[in-house]
C-alpha cells in the first residue's frame, strides 16, 4: 500500500485494512480490529494493473454477523491499488471476504469489531415522521443548507475560505457536484475522469481527484455538514458530460458510490437541474435511480433537482424532494402527494448578478427561509455576489458568504433546533404557521402587519409567547403565558414572526 | 314638477324635460332644446300615485334621429312624478315621444339638439384596442381607482372628506356599493328601499336614497372619476339583501338602470365577492347580467368582481376582468382566455387590521400596483387604516386616505398617462416588462436587484431611458440615447423600473 494514498478521512476516526502480496492469493489483514459504528472500514486488496482494471476488473466484499451477510462492491485506486469501503451499522463483530473473479482479489479475509460510536457521529441522515429529517442515532437533523457546486475545483485558497465560512455560519448542508461547471476561471486542475490529449477518457476514472473529492467531503463532516453530492448536471458540455452513453453513466454512478458511499454524511443528488438535459429520458432516469438505490448499500437519501417540469417525487427510490420552486404556498398538497420530505434546493440567490435567479436581496431570501420553514419544508441557501477584480465572490460555487441572509438564517436554524421539532404546517391556520398540535406555534406574518392579532391558542394548555424580528434577530418574550384566544399587540412592522411554546 | 326635487347633475351641464298637467294626456315640454353629447336627456312626466307605481307602472321613452331610434325605460321618482332618462350619444336633432299603458304617461313628445360636449365630459369609458379602455371621444383612459364601498352611507362630514382627498390624490375610478354593508356605525340613513317598521319593503324604492346616490356620482364625475357601481355584494344580510328573489333583483337592477344610466361615468359591477352569496346559482347571475346589458341602452362597462373562484369572464356580456387575486403572472394567459382588459379590483389592502386583506405596507401595495401595470393590466387601491378613537379611518368605506401608497400610485397613474399607450406585456422578455413594441418599454424589477443589466431594445431605433423610483418617486434621466442590446448599471436596490421611449 502506497502509504502517500492512504486516505485521510477525518470523519471515520479509523483507517481500514491493508492487504499483503500482490500477486499470490491474497492475505488481507485489518489494520484495525475496531471500527466505531457509522465509521469506514476498508479492505485494501493489490492485484492487476494490466488492461483497463476500472472496466475489466470486479471486487467486491462480503461482511457478515450472524444471519445478515451485506455485499458491498469496491473499485479500482490505480497502481495495481483495489479497495473495498463500507460502513459498519451495527455493533459487534463483523467478519468479511473478498470476491472477485480475479484470484488474487478473491477469498482475503478478515474481521473487526463495530463499536460505539464516538463523540458528535450520529450516523448517516434519514427520513423520520414521514416528512423530516434525523441521524441514524435518532439526533434530529433539520437542514439549513448552502449551495457550493464547485467549490471542489476552486483553489485551495477558496476550498478552505469555503470551509472557514462554512464553519463561521454553520450551514448544515452542501450542495457539490461531483463534474465540474462550466466556468470562467479557466479548465479545472482533474476531472472525475482522466484528460488525454485534451479529451476526457470516459472508460476511467482519476483517483487523485476522487480522493481531493473525499477528503473535502471529509472536511465538510468535520463542521457536521451533510454533502449533498450531485452525481450529474448539465453545465459541462464542452467536456462531454451530457453525452455520456448510459453504460457509461452507470459505471460513473457505481464508482462514486463504491468510493464515497461509506462515508455517513454523504447524500445523493441525481442531478441538478435534470430537465436541462434535453435528450435524457424519464426512463433513463429512472433506471440511474434504480442503480444508485441498488448500489448504495448505505442507504443515503436520494433525491434529483428540476429547473422547470418536477420529477415524479412520488417514485419510490426517491427519499425526499429537491425543489426549484419559489411557491410556497403547496407544500402540504406536495406532501401529501408524495408522502415524504419537501426541501426547497433553490429559492434563487442573494446577489447582484444580471440573471434573475442571482439578485435577491438578503431580505427577501431571509422571508423565504421563513416561509419555507412555516410550511412544514427546508430550505437551501445560495449566494452569488459578483465584486469588481474579484474571480471567487460565488458562494454557488465557493461559500465567501458576503452577504445578509446567512446570519439571519442561522437565527432561523437556532430557532428550529431549540424545540427541535419536525413541524407541520397549520394548514387551517388565518396566518402562515407551523409547529407541533398543543406544543408549539411558529407565526411568519410575511408582507402583512396587523396591528394586533387573537392567536387562536388551544384551550386548556399554557403557552409562553415571543415576539421574533427575524431580520433584526430579536427575541421579546412576551410577559405572561397564554391560553386558548389571545389578542396580542403586534409591532405594526411587515416580516414578523411569533411563536408560543407549551410551558 | 317640485322643483326641490329636480336633480342637479354636475355632469350633465343641462337638465331634462317638464311635463305639463297630470290628469289629462300628457304635454311634455322640453326644458333644454339642446343636451350636450354624453350628457343627460330627461323626460318628467305626471302619472297615478295609485297603488304601487314603482311594480305596476311602465314607462319608457322612444329617441329617434334619422332610422334610429332608442327605446329607454324610464322610472316612477315617487309623488305621481315618472322620469325618462336617457344619454344622447350622437349630434344633431333627436325627437322622443314617451310610452306607457298609463294614459297619462302615453304619447307626450318633444326633440332637442344634441350638441358637442363641453369641455371635460369625454363620454362614457368603453373598451379599446381588446385589452385597454378610452372615453367614447377617444382620449385613453387608464384606470387607477380606488375602493368606497359604503362611503355614500357615511356622515356628510366623510362624504366630503372622501371627495378632497380623492381630488388630492386623483383615482379616477371608484368602487362604490348600492346596498349598504352591515358595519358598526349603525343602521344607515337610508336604503334604496323604503324601511318599514323595521323591515325594508323590496316591492318598492325610496327615491330619496337615489337622489342621494346619483348626486355622489356627478360629484365623481366632476373630480373625473369613474363610479364603478356595486349591484349586489354578500355584506347586507341583516337586512336580508342576500334573500331577496330573483323578480325583485331584476326590478331592482331595472330601477338602477333606469335612474342611473344616463350618467355618463357609471360602469357596472354586478356584484363584489359574488361567490360568497352562497344560494345565488350561476344560471340566476348569467341572467342578471343579461338584464342589465339588455336594460342599459347606453351600454356601460359591466364585469363582477369575485372572492373565490372567478366567474367565466369570457362570457359575452362581460366587458373586462374584475379579479381578485394576488398571482400577478398570469395576465397574458387571461388575456388569451378573455380577449378582454384584466382589472385587479383587489389586491389586499394598505393597512393595519388583523385580517389577512388588510394589512399591507404601502411599499408591498404600490409594488402590487407596478406588477400589475408591467403586467399589461389595470389595478385597484384601498385602505383600511383603523385609529383608536377614529371610526372612519377606512378608506374602503370612505377616504380618508392616510396611507403612503396612493401618492406612490399617481406616480405611477402620471408616468402611465404621460405616453397614453395601452402596455402589454412583452412575454418573452427576462424581466417583467411592457410597453409597445419600437415605442415604449417599461421595466419593473421587483425583488430582482441586478447590477446592471443588458437590455434588448430593438435595432434601428433610437431610445431614452430613465431610472426610475417607484417609491421615491424619483426620475433619473440617463445620458444619451440608447438603442439595440444596452447594458446599463443600475442602482442594485430592488424594486426598481427602468423605461425607455422613443426619441
Amino acid at each position: 500500500m502506497d502509504r502517500r494514498e492512504a486516505l485521510k478521512l477525518a470523519v471515520t476516526g479509523t483507517l481500514g485494512a491493508v492487504s499483503g502480496g500482490s500477486m499470490a492469493a491474497p492475505r488481507a489483514v485489518s489494520a484495525a480490529a475496531t471500527v466505531e459504528r457509522w465509521g469506514v472500514h476498508e479492505i485494501v486488496l493489490h492485484g492487476s494493473m494490466a488492461g483497463n482494471p476500472f472496466v475489466d476488473v470486479e471486487v467486491a466484499a462480503e461482511y457478515t454477523q450472524g444471519v445478515r451477510t451485506v455485499r458491498v462492491a469496491g473499485f479500482y485506486d490505480g497502481d495495481g491499488v483495489y479497495r473495498v469501503r463500507w460502513m459498519p451499522d451495527e455493533p459487534g463483530v463483523w467478519r468479511w471476504v473478498s470476491r472477485s473473479a480475479e484470484k488474487e482479489l478473491n477469498g482475503a479475509h478478515g474481521e473487526f469489531e463495530c463499536v460505539a460510536p464516538t463523540e458528535g457521529n450520529h450516523g448517516p441522515v434519514g427520513v423520520t415522521e414521514r416528512f423530516h429529517f434525523r441521524y441514524a442515532d435518532g439526533t434530529r437533523y433539520f437542514p439549513f443548507g448552502t449551495t457550493c457546486y464547485a467549490w471542489v475545483f476552486e483553489s485551495e485558497r477558496l476550498q478552505e475560505m469555503t470551509l472557514a465560512n462554512l464553519k463561521r455560519v454553520g450551514f448544515n448542508k452542501v450542495r457539490m457536484c461531483v463534474m465540474p461547471k462550466t466556468f470562467d476561471a479557466g479548465e479545472p486542475e482533474r476531472h472525475p475522469f482522466p484528460m488525454v490529449a485534451g479529451k476526457l477518457d470516459f472508460t476511467r476514472f482519476d483517483p487523485e481527484f476522487f480522493r481531493h473529492f473525499e477528503q473535502r467531503i471529509a472536511d465538510l463532516g468535520k463542521l457536521g455538514a451533510e454533502a449533498d453530492v450531485i452525481l450529474f448536471h448539465p453545465y459541462g458540455k464542452p467536456w462531454g458530460y451530457d453525452q455520456m452513453p448510459q453504460e457509461v453513466n452507470e459505471r460513473y454512478l457505481r464508482y462514486v458510490i463504491a468510493r464515497l458511499g461509506s462515508l455517513r454524511n454523504v447524500w445523493w443528488s441525481l442531478a441538478n437541474e435534470y430537465d436541462l438535459l434535453k435528450t435524457w429520458t424519464m426512463e433513463e432516469w429512472d433506471h440511474l435511480f434504480r442503480v444508485v438505490q441498488e448500489a448504495d448499500v448505505a442507504g443515503h437519501l436520494r433525491s434529483i433537482h428540476h429547473s422547470g417540469p418536477m420529477y415524479d417525487y412520488a417514485k419510490p427510490w426517491v427519499t425526499h424532494a429537491s425543489l426549484q420552486v419559489y411557491d410556497f404556498d403547496h407544500v402540504p398538497e406536495w406532501k401529501k402527494a408524495w408522502g415524504k420530505p419537501v426541501v426547497f434546493d433553490e429559492v434563487m440567490y442573494e446577489g447582484n448578478l444580471a440573471r434573475r435567479w442571482g439578485n435577491l436581496t438578503g431580505e427577501e431570501l431571509t422571508r423565504r427561509f421563513w416561509l419555507v420553514v412555516t410550511a412544514g419544508a427546508y430550505c437551501t441557501h445560495g449566494e452569488v455576489i459578483a465584486r469588481k477584480g474579484a474571480k471567487d465572490g460565488l458562494s454557488a460555487d465557493g461559500a465567501v458568504l458576503l452577504g445578509e441572509s446567512p446570519e439571519r438564517i442561522a437565527f432561523l436554524r437556532k430557532l428550529v433546533y431549540e424545540d427541535a421539532i419536525g413541524m407541520e404546517q397549520y394548514e387551517d391556520a388565518y396566518y402562515r404557521s407551523a409547529g407541533k398540535k398543543g406544543e408549539l406555534y411558529l407565526y411568519y406574518f410575511d408582507f402583512h402587519r396587523p396591528a394586533s392579532y387573537v392567536f387562536p391558542l388551544p384551550e386548556g394548555v399554557t403557552f409562553r409567547g415571543e415576539l421574533i424580528d427575524p431580520w433584526a434577530m430579536t427575541v421579546l418574550a412576551l410577559p405572561g403565558t397564554f391560553t386558548g384566544k389571545s389578542d396580542i399587540e403586534l409591532s405594526g412592522r411587515p416580516y414578523q414572526a411569533v411563536r408560543f411554546r407549551k410551558v
